[in-house]
């Protein structure tokens, strides 16, 4: 993997904000100026600023230079990094019960076998 | 969803430490003690032990009470809800450019067959 362990830092601790999760979410649907995407949430435009300035930082979101309109559009590309390294210890994790499977299923065929030729 | 945003905020903020990753890491291969855990790091056991508490109040991992051994385990289950939130969101942002793509194409149709009566 390339992606360094800043970037997942900062991917991870841009999404442990309900705010930034919301702001997210939101341009999912579809890019957004900061005026729009500041209009749900009790806070001032200096403060959603701020989380953009969050999520701009870590590569979730870009923002066009367009004057004073600069909508703000979701890089869902930069969740990759993220998902890639929680499925990745998933699958670790899940193969390491197969293997567990595998070994006691392979124990009941060894003793149903000895058990087999004991009775014959 | 049924996930709280604390728990979410919790689980992104345990992730977003390198230290806290590679232990889910290395629990993701097998329980391991806290001195198992502390020996790849230049880390003190409290230290360590600071981090996996973090770890433990999201419930990404548990701990058996066996003396002083206690090995930890990890709850590949904490992972899910983190999963599910990214997904949820790349999901509805795929969508919106698949309908845009579905749009571009009835355009480019639409345009191809009045070309086609414009030469009839």
């Amino acid at each position: 993997m390339t992606i360094t362990h800043d970037r997942l830092d900062a991917t991870f601790a841009a999404l442990a904000d309900p705010t930034r999760r919301a702001i997210v979410a939101r341009l999912a649907r579809g890019d957004a100026t900061v005026n729009e995407l500041a209009e749900p949430f009790a806070m001032t435009l200096p403060g959603i600023s701020k989380h953009l300035k969050v999520l701009e930082r870590c590569g979730l979101i870009s923002r066009t230079r367009q004057a004073q309109f600069r909508p703000c559009h979701l890089e869902a590309g930069g969740l990759d990094s993220a998902v890639s390294w929680i499925e990745e210890n998933r699958r670790i994790w899940s193969e390491r019960f197969d293997k567990l499977d595998e070994h006691l299923r392979d124990i009941q065929t060894a003793t149903a076998s000895t058990k087999g030729r004991a009775r014959r």
